[in-house]
């Protein structure tokens, strides 16, 4: 775990063990990225769209969780997660932006954006977040 | 890889890297389970929720993609992926079943289901995909 | 207004307008229908798939609204809508039935169904509501 | 019906009974508009859910359908609807916003917005459609 600020907190089990890490996180935005492994092959032999929803999840509910202090930590659920499969990478690494664009102290909405390095658009989400209380 | 039926392909690196093994492939339906582990959980504790989403697009996606022959195997694409996250798991077993139901030769449409082995149901997915040529 | 159980309420009148009615409503369920009409047509002339997202939201909505006393209404608020369009009307009428299927207090979460009086599966839906305090 | 670019055709049914007029249309977007009537109330009194993702659905299907020539219309289906709900609106006219930001020739993904006059943002959406051959 690294103590700088705006990376407030560890990783979590699961982005570990897919490999992502968060590379920005600040009010209403958050950003988590990845290099294409082989273990995230899915049975075409390309990235399986689940691990880009997963990046989505994650992008776009931290974007709604940012409070700037480690000691005061917000946690989110997920209520309802929208994935939409664009394109396929042409690069290496896989980069998720999510934004909180809406909603209020219990309830949050978001956007997401998945692209490689290239700059090709692979995927874009939507979600809605409930702030646990 | 195995060889016996309906199991007539091996798991993709991505379900295998989850933990995630096929327990049932027919016409328009598939079910894939997954013992909770560590490794699955996110920043709460409990299983990530872009797990659930990996689990519910592979089997919605199986779903609309059975030939019950190994030599042809039918490759699909994920174009839309909703999923809604009802509760979290009261058991320590993932059961994620997909149904194909509708569509045609070329686009299919599902529903799926995440329960755990208690019958808690914790997560139902609808998807949109594409055969691919 | 009529004052029979189990419709306790009128027709809001955007249902009115599109020609909505309720023909079921209880714990957990709603059942909303339509004849098919000329004012329904999209530009390929067949019924606008804005028609049935507009009938498959209340039909969900309603499903988590149902109280059985028309002195203690309950509203909600749609957060999010998801609406799969599996295939075109075969016959005369839209049916859409809504069920709640989890969720708490202030939350909850729906699948819907719109048919027509065939038989012929139309669209899917799953929505996530909140209950209005 | 007018003639004159960029409204190339005339208003559907279903778009002209809902008081939704087209205000911008171009290759991967289209805008379109409707007064705040009595006739879209909901239940609670503020417009009806379905209303907004009538607009939406639309504004994304024609933000794919653009050809510039009133004599090759490019017809679409949906296939996913998924929208947000995130505020309610606090001016008098609604504005939905469609925009194609990926796919192919056969099948496109669209993201959409629909905001008042004032700049409340109260819905987003997410499309998936097919080009009709």
């Amino acid at each position: 775990m690294t103590d700088h600020d705006p990376l407030l907190e560890p990783l979590s089990p699961a982005m570990a063990h897919l490999g992502v890490e968060m590379t920005a996180w600040s009010t209403d935005f958050a950003r988590f990225e990845a290099d294409i492994a082989p273990f995230m092959a899915n049975r075409s032999g390309i990235p399986h769209g689940g691990i880009y929803a997963a990046m989505l999840d994650t992008a776009m509910g931290y974007s709604g969780a940012y409070t700037g202090d480690k000691h005061d930590l917000r946690m989110t659920l997920t209520l309802s997660l929208t994935v939409n499969y664009l394109s396929r990478p042409k690069g290496a690494r896989l980069i998720a932006e999510g934004r909180r664009v809406g909603g209020g102290a219990k309830t949050f909405f978001t956007e997401g954006r998945l692209l490689d390095e290239t700059g090709e658009w692979i995927a874009t989400g939507v979600g809605t977040f409930k702030v646990r209380s």
